[in-house]
């Protein structure tokens, strides 16, 4: 038998199979480095451990995208090593805040099975859970994949199709963030005076900035995940594919989204939760992602009175500036600058 | 009113203004790794906990002109986000040293405006001072930059240009700076013999070796500083502006010139001040930096025993070696490969 | 005299001759994300203080490659400054664990000296040596380098050549290395069920992936290692050069083949010692690298039950896959596409 991990193909998945998945990994403040080195992220939270401390944090937190770009990278070499396209997430929430110095691993256990008409390939459908090491979970996400089959002769399984939710329901956010101390929370340090009460359902920003992405920025951010999906590396294999050259993975621009996003929703400290996201096109070394947001929903949480929740969509594009908010062409289909449109809760002080 | 920032204009300052900067910063292992990682700077001093403890440091202290880099970072958004040029640097002072774990914050206050006779912009001379999480000064100067101004029939402000000194005086040098161990000083762990003693003022340096600049490098330095000068990082923007390409940040430039350095003043463990600095000329991805130094002045500080300064003006210069010892080509113009004029005082051991 | 250093010409070198390396470099957790983010690499001891912790380690030891390019970089100004070419390593064992804090230093002693029959040249034997702070050898290995004479009217030394094992004994491996707790060992969490009694000499592994490594990859791995070896970073003094170009560092093709060899070896989670190795073909930024190893012997060590050795033959190649196990043309010619052939000991849980 081989020693090398070909990856999963769509037969080789069984509903309800459990997957524990390889290379558990300390998050150090070495990654936390990197991330603000390829991303520019700007979030005091996450950048100053007194600011932090001072609003009730034991340290600053890891950033949540960065949480959930590791633990999705373990996944990969399980789940979508042969996938032909990641087709959608539902269902993320964050749990356990992360900190330098705390190990995540991850486990996914196979909630749908689907096989396309055409028989070549199948969607599967996922949760994958991190933990960290006490075993308290610290992200919990749906994602569903399109897998090649190894065989096209082998048999469908019954299709399965899971219900999932189009949004995380607000009393489900931030059950273990720290209560906020609001009075210690201050907004010149964070960098705009706009809180929770300031935003309303319906308003768009355009988060101005743009930034170029390098083939050695994405490869790095993408490698410190321990991601090993081959398009992202390989130039030598990508030049025979449909693209012609590496793609960058989607996750870094999420990434990026966020941290574009500071400049407009600088006091959004904490992504609670992901209700869903679609990387509408791909994106390559040399091109420049802006982005742009609308607030979809403002709803208090848990009867908290330290931090509300927005639901925001987030819309990332390239080579074109976000002024003119550019979003959907048709039902289901986009303009064409746009690469991400990513639906998602965060926290804000009220 | 917008939820971005459009950064400030030059009729948005008034003299005596005071500005607290967004987002501190811990300074982490991760800083100090990927600052070697980008510069490939080499003082024992900043390089080794052991070196540093044998010497008087509590641990390795961090690069000065990492320190440099993150407080001017903080800056850009308030000061220079409409910056037309950056003019110079004076009476810069690095005070307290910084540890990993410390936390860094920046504030400004506007000392000197002077509108230009076009009307079109003006100049804004800031002091701006970094301290730590004890509220200690890391780092105090003052710079001066061309704003724009958002509208040219705004009223000029009455001129007023500080009187700044054309040097940190050799007693103000180094306050901070623990006694050094001179036993404890080991000249072949640290790279060279020559002491504070051995330099001689009109000694000229050829610093020998040569660095190539890569975009994925600058704009990751420059992230990592969490300076948004949109210049550095949006290529897509850039395509329509005069050079039609990034910037490089000229930070970027002092740290190479100041890695460089090490071939020839190895002893300089530490930046006491700089005096002005002139970023002559534009650096982009794909040049090659040299750098040369002369040494100015040699100066005891303040009946130290343990240390002296050197007064050094170190000069970088791209695509061309710098054995020549390239310079001014007229009063007020520089032979062609010069991208950088710093006048700075280091200490060495004596 | 000069104080820039223009590094040892080949008549500067005598037998028994000993250095002292500058730099000494505190690892830390920043050094161990950075070498993640440049390579890739994914063995579960390195990667989580609780799987290394669980298995007896007192947290993640440090990428024996990453010590070994650590260790590597210092000596280059004193040794290969002017090396012609880097031509072969032997009785490299790696000893003493290294874990994030520990502060590295390196001294050589010159134990050969042979001049070319041309005069122009001669080859250098070393013996380096890298200590931690507490003065516990971590790294011991012979390399020999072709240097140039300053002079070629220089005369010759006696021709001294060291007696250099072909391979280091199994009794001398992993001395140092922790009573592994076989049954915390998880093979799920370490990425294969494979272990030391599974491999066979004779047997060939594909290790599937490439990597294309990009100019700023290579550049901020080599300083990271603080290695001054002008023909990796400079493009404008190289574009005169045979090649033209910036030549990647070898120990990064290494760094490289070693996380590829995850795919098929998971579980030899040490490098103990390298025998041999050759940088057969230059690699530049651009290529795509690719790696296939064989299992040379699989030996027991020191009556030892927990683990077990394997000597690896790992053969990197550029531009190709590797799945024909591409390998010499001839007697002492190498396939086109191989760039690396490295011969090696790996411990693996038995």
């Amino acid at each position: 038998m081989s020693k090398t991990n070909a990856g999963n193909y769509f037969e080789d998945f069984t509903l309800g199979q459990k997957i524990v998945h390889a290379t558990p990994r300390t998050v150090t403040e070495g990654d936390t480095a990197l991330y603000v080195a390829l991303t520019g992220s700007r979030f005091a939270v996450q950048s100053a451990d007194i600011f932090a401390m001072d609003i009730g944090y034991p340290s600053a937190p890891v950033d949540d995208v960065l949480v959930f770009n590791m633990v999705f990278g373990k996944t990969v070499p399980d789940i979508s090593l042969n996938a032909v396209a990641n087709l959608g997430y539902a269902n993320c929430r964050f749990i356990e805040p992360v900190f330098p110095g705390d190990t995540l691993s991850a486990t996914s256990e196979v909630i749908g099975l689907r096989e396309l008409s055409n028989g070549k390939a199948g969607v599967v459908y996922v949760r994958s859970v991190g933990a960290n090491q006490t075993g308290e979970t610290v992200l919990d996400y749906v994602r569903w994949v399109m897998v090649a089959k190894r065989d096209a002769s082998a048999p469908a399984p019954e299709p399965n199709v899971p219900d999932l939710p189009d949004r995380v329901a607000p009393d489900q956010l931030a059950d273990r963030l720290p209560p906020i101390q609001r009075d210690a929370y201050d907004p010149a340090l964070a960098g705009a005076p706009d809180m929770w009460g300031n935003y309303e359902p319906g308003e768009k920003i355009d988060h101005v900035d743009g930034m170029t992405v390098e083939e050695a920025e994405h490869q790095m951010a993408t490698r410190l995940y321990q991601n090993t999906a081959k398009v992202h590396f390989n130039a030598h294999a990508q030049a025979d594919s449909h693209f012609g050259r590496r793609l960058m993975y989607g996750g870094h621009v999420i990434s990026l989204a966020r941290a574009l996003s500071f400049n407009g929703l600088a006091n959004a400290f904490h992504v609670a939760a992901i209700n869903g996201g679609r990387h509408v096109a791909p994106c390559f070394a040399g091109d420049t992602v802006y982005a742009w947001s609308e607030i979809l929903e403002r709803e208090e949480v848990s009867q908290r009175q330290d931090v509300g929740a927005l639901r925001v969509r987030t819309v990332a594009v390239k080579n074109a500036d976000a002024a003119g908010f550019p979003h959907k062409a048709g039902d289901d289909t986009y303009e064409e600058s746009v690469i991400l449109d990513l639906d998602y809760w965060v926290m804000l002080p009220r």
